[in-house]
């Protein structure tokens, strides 16, 4: 899948290394807002079933335009811009980020599945799937969906779902953040892309 | 190194698919706070350099919780529990995650090379190793060192890392999240661990 990408991802290696120093802003070249709309994406939507904290929701925005992702699904309660919260951790890349709100993520999962989107939710749940053996078909498009963060994932869009991923995982708690999450199982799908 | 966390993560497989079905948390199964703090972990080390929100360092405890980093060094302004903003994103972490505090988070890097540990910065800078391309050495001990989110890593901190670790980002904005980073650093750390 996305040739391009995959290829840009595989193909930069480590400088002959002396003195640590930043990349400039310049140094960085990240494309400007209106290249990057139009830009390549990985075939990546995250789905956002009734997620709570619009300062969530932003930081999920900001991990989509770092990562290059298709799009967001904004679904129930899930904030949606303009949001002053959204904002404050969103930095500006709902500039950038392609997004659509629907009122049950149940519909928006039905209107991916018929567009032929293989549709996972990251849950803990059972049959799973854990993330590190999770390997995209080339060729076909995803969508991951996250749930509110205390309820996870809604049972009706849970049943819709193809299959669940699970992030392993070893502590005393029972959850990640649903931001750290995303940018988690994000960054497994575009490292493997 | 770690040889049964690692283990573990390979050795865990997809079960039969059948209709999906949210884990309880009897099924969860996750070790009490005890057996956690007492458990194995992996050997990497978070060194949060001035992060200026107490909600990201939260968010950071509870990430390493999940993913059993073995501790976070808490520099300069970081903030350390007791905190609200802390206990808000923490969720109960801060009882079980190994924390320390320094005034600089260059006198954290130099105990943590003193000791042997092989520090990088977690930032956009030359020479950078890419995410992607970095194996842990089995047997050493990793400590990532996390910027202030406007700052970065400070200058002094970076100059004594061995070198950066960059993750590789594609849009048009120039940075992620520092917990969120975090998170992505963190569980490929795990995942090649």
């Amino acid at each position: 899948m996305n040739g391009n990408l995959a290829a840009k991802l595989r193909g930069i290696h480590q400088a002959t290394p002396r003195m640590l120093t930043k990349l400039t802003m310049e140094e960085l070249n990240r494309p400007d807002a209106e290249t990057f709309r139009q830009s390549e994406k990985f075939p990546l939507t995250l789905v956002l079933d009734n997620v709570r904290s619009a300062l969530n929701t932003g930081s999920i925005f900001r991990t989509a335009d770092a990562l290059a992702l298709e799009q967001l699904f904004l679904c129930g309660i899930t904030a949606t811009p303009p949001h002053r919260e959204i904002f404050k951790t969103a930095l500006g890349s709902t500039e950038t980020v392609s997004w659509t709100h629907f009122d049950q993520a149940a519909a928006a999962i039905q209107q991916l599945r018929q567009a032929g989107y293989r549709v996972f939710a990251l849950e803990q749940a059972q049959p799973r799937i854990w993330l590190q053996d999770f390997q995209p078909e080339p060729g076909a498009r995803y969508a991951f969906v996250l749930g509110n963060e205390v309820e996870g994932v809604g049972a009706e869009a849970l049943a819709l779902c193809e299959g669940a991923i699970e992030i392993p995982q070893f502590g005393s708690k029972h959850s990640l953040n649903v931001a750290v999450a995303a940018g988690i199982a994000a960054w497994e799908f575009v490292r493997n892309g």
